[in-house]
């Protein structure tokens, strides 16, 4: 469709923002990257989600969807005809899928975070506790969705791949700040090396930002944090 | 499909068992309702629902489905040549009803447990200010949603219906027990209105409690949590 117009507010670091980008990229598709400003969001953003006020939002022809899996399976069936399929064609895998995708945003991802973001020693340990439980989980599930192929989506990427790619550039970053490698080859084999393979495919090379920019980043905001919780 | 075996693990109480039991219902699918003892969980739900051991689980023909919002989409898919068709049909408003059927969980449902759940004052009044933030947002989705049509799915019942359709008999409960009703005449008539005609249809008082059972349930749970803690 030449005349589709699409959109995406997003910020370069977010991994919500980078899972439409990497959906997009998978289907061939062209579109505008906007990149926000999250301390000062602009109106295209608070008019086009005001329900939540957060990006990722794609903007297609003048109308708007977020929530980034919400999103990715927007484009799978709005561009059906355009690039691969992503989500699997039998009803019971596109659960599995959903399901799994699901599990990567409310627990590993969520655990994850807690491991390095927790107020008290206490927090982080549990958090880092129940994001091994969640890799355990994941590597099971790449067994069982991947049958033995090198993708989540078998032969070639899929919705759940997409999903959990979206996170590598921060898993590289995360191991140099702060020494966890989140899919290790002795904890989750199958995700180390599908991590390795994902990560040099163009479409998602294209896409993920370099770790060593990651960062930076997020030592600069370590630094304001910290900054700011001095002049208070 | 009349070879196909449906066997749903839930409890009685569960909004979200709830919800995958007005899916069939509307569906108008046969199954076996299995009710849980999440004191003591089976070992069928254990086992077909490793990663979270939470209901509802729905098996089908033996493989399992998790997660309410995920079970009543792989309702409508598995079965898309029976009953009625849940999700629209358009990539847009199919994104749309997502979006809003995930601010249901997310947001409305979130707030509201707050608001009688939370520990202390401040955070059940917290809960309430962003419950009623929910249902503004949620009778502007009505209002987008069913084109002034009687239902979110528009003349007849879609996914978004029931979604929220599975708050109702604790709507009702809610509001004997601590006086806030949650649909109200004067901040949401749209949706005070669609409750009373969605529960009026014979596939949702099929599948709904009665509220005045809910009541009682939770003023022993209440005595149950209270004694508990007088123990210990």
């Amino acid at each position: 469709m030449a005349s589709d117009e699409l959109k995406l507010l997003g910020t370069w670091t977010s991994p919500f923002a980078l899972r439409v980008q990497l959906a997009l990229s998978f289907k061939g598709l062209s579109y505008e990257n906007v990149e926000e400003d999250l301390k000062n969001k602009s109106e295209l953003l608070l008019t086009n989600n005001p329900a939540h006020k957060k990006v990722p939002v794609l903007i297609h022809n003048g109308k708007p969807v977020s929530e980034s899996q919400i999103i990715v399976q927007y484009i799978d069936e709005a561009f059906s005809g355009t690039g691969p399929t992503l989500l699997p064609t039998d009803p019971y895998e596109r659960a599995i899928a959903r399901f799994w995708a699901a599990y990567v945003d409310d627990k590993l991802l969520a655990s994850w975070l807690q491991s390095f973001r927790g107020k008290r020693e206490e927090e982080k340990a549990e958090g880092l506790k129940q994001t091994l439980v969640a890799v355990e989980h994941m590597e099971g599930a790449f067994k069982d969705c991947s049958k033995g192929k090198p993708f989540f989506g078998g032969d070639s990427v899929g919705y759940l791949d997409i999903t959990v790619g979206c996170l590598i550039s921060w898993a590289h970053a995360g191991e140099k700040l702060y020494g966890f490698k989140i899919f290790d080859a002795d904890r989750s084999p199958l995700l180390n090396a599908w991590m390795e393979r994902f990560g040099a495919l163009d479409a998602a090379k294209k896409v993920l930002p370099d770790a060593d920019k990651l960062v930076e980043y997020a030592k600069m905001r370590q630094a304001e944090a910290a900054a700011s919780a001095s002049n208070n």
